[in-house]
């Protein structure tokens, strides 16, 4: 499972403070506590007026890279910035995000091409999310004929389904879990991305369906997900549904990443 | 999802205890609280010696029906002492269990035909427990047969495919997902039931493996589980589970089973 560490985000209050006061320590310490909990990737996301985004990134970026070795997931609204923000990383990381939507690709997949970074693309374009399965892989059709024009291979893509709030839905995840399997049989290679936490809003108790959601979300093929490593009882159903995947071999990542104190209480 | 309270079984030594110094308060509390928990079942398991199983049985069902009116689930290793058990009963229940091993087949689908108990059918023979799924599926099959003879509508059985340790297991359980869902393909009105712990045998921090186990097999369409319904995060990721295969219109066994305080912290 790939995690990508959510925790630096101005849209967190305590970040935005820690952004505003130039909170060197603070900013560091999500970082380093991060890559520590076993992320793969570190999300920068200013979350500013437009006019300091490109600033603040550098700012974030030179300091989770002051700390950690883990690449960087450049995340912006704003391919522009995506792009830009890209050269102030040492190594290849991951563009969160493009989609169909306006010029996303034009911009970042020309800058991304023949290097090793990844993205995420999202399944919507300037219609917005599609109501239906059938359309969603209309629109990852055509991501993945973009893709194949820049010879980005389909295993540096990371696909986010956009999963709807649940309360609201007729099916509950059926139509995303449905979405998932047909890309991974498409493309064994690809990866399936999400947040998990969109699905429970509205709801109470939500870290349980956010749980519950990204349990049966990688059965369904999900090998990606933009979450809080430093949440225990996530990080250890993560680490038990890969084992029961049968994609960890006699468990040893599962009693592995126990002893190293990932998940759980360690007794 | 249907939950088959699991509390009640002298295997357990807080309950040996209790059986032993005819504790009837504790028995009594044991029952009502897993009947408020949502329990469909209250399962009822002496564990004793043999020689005195019936009469404490029959001591510990007499108690249960004294404080909640939520059925029986009678639990044997025998299963003489299964369909001898029954007539303790006020109502119908479940017996737990059968099986292809032995004569368990012959001594209780006798007792129940033309009656309204439920029964588990666990799918092993006199050989063990069969390595392949199609092994399992046969066995699957002559309960089946079996069933029909004395006119057994699949909805009153609950199959148990019977999970094996994931610590030695080669494909994690791809192979009993597959065969709950062959079953539930075959058989839309059976129930297949499960317990969640045996699965976590030999590893640490149990209840990640055995939380994302139910989320996983519920998604294949497991709907009834021997659980400890007091166990509010389990039973939180059940509640969580039903809404997000769309099984709750509008989340509203969720946010009431929240709003009762079944599962989750009540903030």
């Amino acid at each position: 499972m790939i995690i990508i560490g959510e925790k630096i985000n101005g849209a967190i209050p305590s970040v935005a403070e820690a952004i505003s006061q130039r909170d060197v320590e603070f900013i560091k310490d999500l970082a380093k506590s991060q890559a520590d909990a076993g992320a793969n990737f570190i999300d920068v996301c200013a979350s500013t007026d437009v006019s300091v985004e490109l600033d603040t990134m550098k700012w974030l970026i030179d300091l989770v890279q002051e700390v950690t070795d883990t690449p960087i997931a450049v995340d912006s609204p704003s391919a522009e910035i995506c792009a830009a923000a890209i050269k102030f990383c040492n190594k290849p990381g991951l563009v969160n995000s493009v989609s169909l939507e306006g010029n996303k690709i034009d911009v970042v997949f020309p800058v991304i091409a023949g290097t090793k970074w990844e993205c995420v693309a999202l399944l919507c374009d300037d219609t917005g999310i599609p109501k239906s399965g059938e359309q969603r892989m209309e629109v990852f059709a055509t991501i993945m004929e973009r893709a194949k024009e820049f010879n980005i291979d389909p295993s540096r893509l990371h696909i986010d389904p956009l999963v709807e709030m649940l309360c609201t839905s007729e099916d509950g995840i059926s139509t995303v879990l449905d979405v998932i399997r047909k890309i991974k049989a498409q493309y064994p290679r690809i990866h399936v991305t999400g947040g998990a936490s969109n699905i429970s809003f509205n709801l109470p108790a939500r870290k349980f369906v956010n749980q519950a959601f990204l349990v049966l979300a990688m059965g369904a093929g999900m090998d990606s997900a933009i979450i809080n490593p430093l949440h225990k009882h996530m990080m250890g159903l993560i680490y038990a549904t890969q084992a029961l995947k049968g994609d960890d071999e006699y468990c040893m990542e599962y009693i592995n990443g126990y002893r190293a104190g990932l998940y759980g209480p360690v007794k």
